[in-house]
């Protein structure tokens, strides 16, 4: 498939080098900013441009992998082209395109990207959707050139899926910086939560997270919660510490009920 | 080493199996409820007990393994002993045994145990303390015939660590557990996500959480993060969707600055 970006943020950049390492062709990458476009388009042997103007018209499929925010901006100066139009963010809905034209659709790789970490797209779910069966049926093609889990998802479940994606992929992860930070005060190396880190993810790839929950929240164990509280010394801490030992503890309380 | 473990729960449990299997001899099992003393017992070949007068007093050491609450009057009940006491707590200071012994310390492995999950306790880190050069001395040889990760770690210091444990490992979980019930509603399985927290876990084994930091609240997507927090039925979590969420953006403004 012949295929303009536009966009060039984390997603961007991971989803093109696996649709150019998989056979598809990278034929132009669009952004904002040229120096990012530049950067993204050698990595793929794209052409690029910052003109919204020169995007390439004959493409088979035009990506859009760009802020939310700003995604109903870029498809009103979009030129009129051929080939399907897709987006690939997790809360907007899929008649945003229909304006535009008929075959459109959506590809929504579930995962966390960094431009410095790399991932294995073969692994990665794969979630699409489509205005008509041939779009449906093209997308799939594509997206099984990248990944081997590839589901059919409506844009009303799938919002519902970023929403749980936010909750363990951003939120825990910032859990992570949180606890950098206390551990930097005292002069503890991060590494030596590593390994616990990697034991709660992998507990609850066997045990559901609730009967994986640890900790003195669900053994409602008042004197550790207020040293611990005590021990913060930034408000917003002690604040996000008791809200999440509540909800624990509330949360224990409906299974033992 | 001849020991007696006093408590049965999760951590005990682990630290028993481990003990026993490098060759030590858990010679007792001293819980308030005999089933859980005998059902652990029968795991690790010890006798076992509900009744603190029963206490083995000819032991080379005493592992207290109960929640903080108990500890105190658990150790007001115990008849003397020769051997050195250890507790396995993160936030009880090492003091706590002044009143009853010389010897005495701390052996605290740094990880989330449940019952009807395996780990491998060679790879945890164990940090210990002890009143003495003796003391310690035992603890170290102790600690390293079940991990090759032993570090010595002040009281103090401890405190810190185990409340940073609590962020990346018990809020962490209970974030899968938030995420797992917005799933549930949605008829969409679980294990849709476990690819996306096993890649959220390993980005930080290599970049830092800060750097490591993806979603709506770092890009300030007001769009995004409006339509999330309408998603949510459950004012709780709309609540922890909304400070988790302000929380990230003052971390990343605080990067930029």
């Amino acid at each position: 498939m012949k295929i303009v970006l536009i966009g060039s943020g984390n997603l961007a950049t991971h989803l093109a080098i696996a649709l150019n390492a998989s056979g598809n062709e990278i034929a132009q990458i669009f952004s904002r900013t040229l120096e990012n476009a530049k950067s993204l388009a050698e990595k793929t042997g794209a052409r690029y441009t910052d003109d919204v103007e020169q995007i390439d018209c004959n493409a088979d499929l035009y990506i859009f992998s760009v802020k939310d925010d700003t995604l109903p901006e870029i498809l009103k100066r979009m030129p009129k082209t051929k080939g399907i139009w897709v987006h690939t963010a997790g809360s907007v809905p899929i008649n945003v395109f229909v304006p535009y034209t008929d075959n459109y659709g959506i590809i929504y790789p579930l995962q966390t990207f960094s431009k410095n970490k790399t991932v294995n797209f073969a692994d990665i779910l794969v979630f699409i959707e489509g205005s008509n069966t041939e779009t449906i049926h093209s997308l799939e093609t594509l997206a099984k050139s990248i990944s081997k889990n590839i589901s059919y998802l409506s844009s009303e479940k799938r919002q519902y899926l970023h929403l749980a994606a936010v909750f363990v992929c951003n939120f825990t992860n910032h859990l992570y910086t949180l606890s950098a930070e206390i551990l930097e005060k005292e002069d503890i190396p991060f590494d030596v939560l590593k390994p616990l880190i990697m034991e709660t993810a992998t507990k609850v790839m066997e045990l559901s997270p609730k009967a994986a929950q640890t900790g003195p929240a669900v053994r409602f164990d008042e004197t550790v919660m207020s040293k611990h509280i005590d021990l913060l010394t930034d408000g917003d801490m002690k604040y996000i510490y008791k809200i999440l030992s509540e909800s624990i503890y509330k949360h224990m309380l409906a299974i033992v009920d």
